[in-house]
């Protein structure tokens, strides 16, 4: 049999990284079914040429022909443009993506500013909240304006955002213990923990029922005993999150404030292209790299493919093809620990290509 | 004449620090006009004792009687609990006071883990966005829930503290002119700068309201035209201010946003317990350390009080003195520089009145 991936390259840096992504995927030989890769169209170029970010077509044929695909990344226009949306918002919506896993992992990588420990999960809700994008505005006789937005939370979305994440954690614990019982180092001492991000200090009802509905996943069962429960203000967790990134393990969050801490998690490990994610449902997934489509440094060559590269196995070990995944995982660490391939955005000369190729042989 | 001072420790360390900065005003002598203390109550002990957490004394006395006040910390519930609202929150409103300012700068303190070059304003909106609390909850047939929050971006309040930011900016560029021709070392070579915060990628009709209304500021007079305009995304916002802080000048955004990027700028000078801020509104301002009530260390005299005596500094230069504020500035900075007194969030062992004595002694 094989493997259909839609591969939506989309805008900037996106038609560099995600080409390097679907070189790796095919090195892998028999450990995973022959890939495919059907080129798919989406983003602020493609609405600039043909009037639509996310046309039909590419929502049909992942829905109908894909078994997963693979994102780049997305331009966006700094002002309103009539007719255009974020297609990736778009994508997660329609295919009810509903989970956008980014794990944040540091590797010591030579010549850094800084290292700082961390090993986390960030489970960021991904179909509501201000991504709803419910947004209306009137002016005022005096000629003012007022702009109102809807952010929604849901008791369905948080409880399954909330499941997701201790299963997570269960799986990250079990993991841990196979780890340290075959030898190897864990620096994790402690039981597997989920961290509640939310601001319901301020926002009672809506927060309140995210906090609610994961902890009620928690509580109803026996299932996740051995896994911590602890909260954090939004803003108090981006504070930690600087100051002791190594005491977070998993953490579930609303999209928005999912989407500022995952960027601000990417900081601590380097570069933001280094930072896999996938986006989740129950019948699809779709890797994506967390940076942005970088047009200051489009079309040179030198964009960072580790994040592609990372979520495509981050996506081939979502479909059960956990070994294949495990062994990008391990040729990207040993890249990046012996720093002789690194792009500009780790202090380096390397080339994406350069990058590539030195996975690709480590394989 | 004298300068009639409300003083609202509220909750936890709140009635630990807001002392500390009392002491320093009564210190000053005659460079202030003789300070009397008025001690006003609010905070969630408040509303356990007598069931408002904002008492209409505390409003009434503060808008009849007072020049200024300072604000301590609030401990807040972890779930809603009927009754209670944010009484720093209702304040911010109830006294219009628009523009929460916080100023994060690096000192090189002894024996801290990293050092960024950080000398930052960050000039937060202090009455919309999601802090307006409209919030609903609905359950549905099958018993599951739907809560929305409404965000709220107006022209008004986005202008005014567009204009804000802008003086500011120009402020602190003339400061770094004259610093400079007093043979003063200035680290930041280039024009005045301020940057937009948003997610109008996402967010296109509120937050594009928002990054209009400030653009509109600096484009519709020459008055600013020695300040740069940059924008950045909050996510990425995040990400660089940790990459590279000292890129940042003045950044202005809405108030959730705003909430966010303080905590974390806070993280880069070493503690939240050295990042002061004013509420400022036109008629009334207010100081208030950005930390929080932190039960955990509540009653044990190691409080660090230089938030609450950086926002005294605060208040009092927005006041028109310039010069006491200098001087606690400067003694704050002796003391800190030095390392003999730190309390733990620093790694010292001094306490709330050791470090405050030490202050005492270098005014
Ligand atoms: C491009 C943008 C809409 C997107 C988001 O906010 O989700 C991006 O920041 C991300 O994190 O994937
Ligand atoms: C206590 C809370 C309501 C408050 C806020 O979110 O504004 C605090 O975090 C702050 O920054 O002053």
């Amino acid at each position: 049999t094989a493997l259909k991936l839609g591969m939506i390259p989309a805008d900037g840096i996106g038609k560099e990284v995600l080409p390097a992504a679907q070189r790796v995927l095919e090195a892998l030989g028999s450990s995973i079914p022959k890939p495919t890769f059907i080129p798919l169209k989406a983003g602020w170029e493609e609405f600039q040429a043909n009037g639509k970010a996310l046309p039909d077509e590419t929502v049909k044929i992942l829905k109908e022909e894909c078994d997963a695909a693979m994102f780049g990344s997305v331009s966006s226009p700094s002002h309103k443009v009539a007719g255009y949306s974020s297609p990736i918002v778009a994508l997660r919506k329609h295919l009810d993506l509903y989970a956008n896993v980014r794990p944040v992992s540091s590797v010591p990588i030579p010549n850094q500013k800084s290292y700082h420990q961390c090993d986390m999960v960030i489970v960021r809700e991904n179909t509501e909240c201000l991504y709803i994008k419910k947004e209306e505005i009137k002016t005022n006789d005096d000629g003012s304006k007022i702009a109102l937005a809807t952010r929604q939370i849901t008791s369905r979305a948080s409880s399954r955002i909330g499941k997701m994440a201790f299963e997570i954690a269960l799986r990250r614990g079990q993991e841990r213990e196979q780890a340290k019982q075959a030898g190897k180092d864990v620096w994790w001492s402690g039981e597997p923990k989920v961290t509640i991000v939310h601001k319901s200090n301020v926002l009672s009802v809506t927060d309140g029922l995210f906090r609610e509905s994961v902890r009620a996943i928690k509580e109803g069962t026996d299932r996740y005993n051995g896994v911590k429960m602890e909260e954090q203000l939004v803003d108090s967790m981006v504070y930690r999150m600087f100051r002791e990134p190594e005491i977070f393990d998993v953490a579930v969050a609303p999209n928005l404030y999912g989407d500022i801490i995952s960027d601000g998690a990417a900081a601590l490990v380097g570069s933001l292209g280094l930072v896999p994610s996938i986006n989740a449902g129950d019948d699809f997934v779709m890797g994506e790299p967390v940076h942005g489509s970088a047009p200051d440094i489009e079309g040179q060559n030198i964009a960072n493919p580790i994040a592609s590269i990372r979520s495509a196995a981050l996506l081939l070990s979502s479909l059960g093809y956990v070994e294949p995944a495990a062994r990008i995982n391990a040729a990207v660490d040993a890249i990046l620990t012996e720093g002789q391939y690194l792009t500009p955005d780790l202090g380096g000369k390397a080339s994406t290509t350069d990058v590539t190729d030195a996975i690709l042989k480590r394989l």
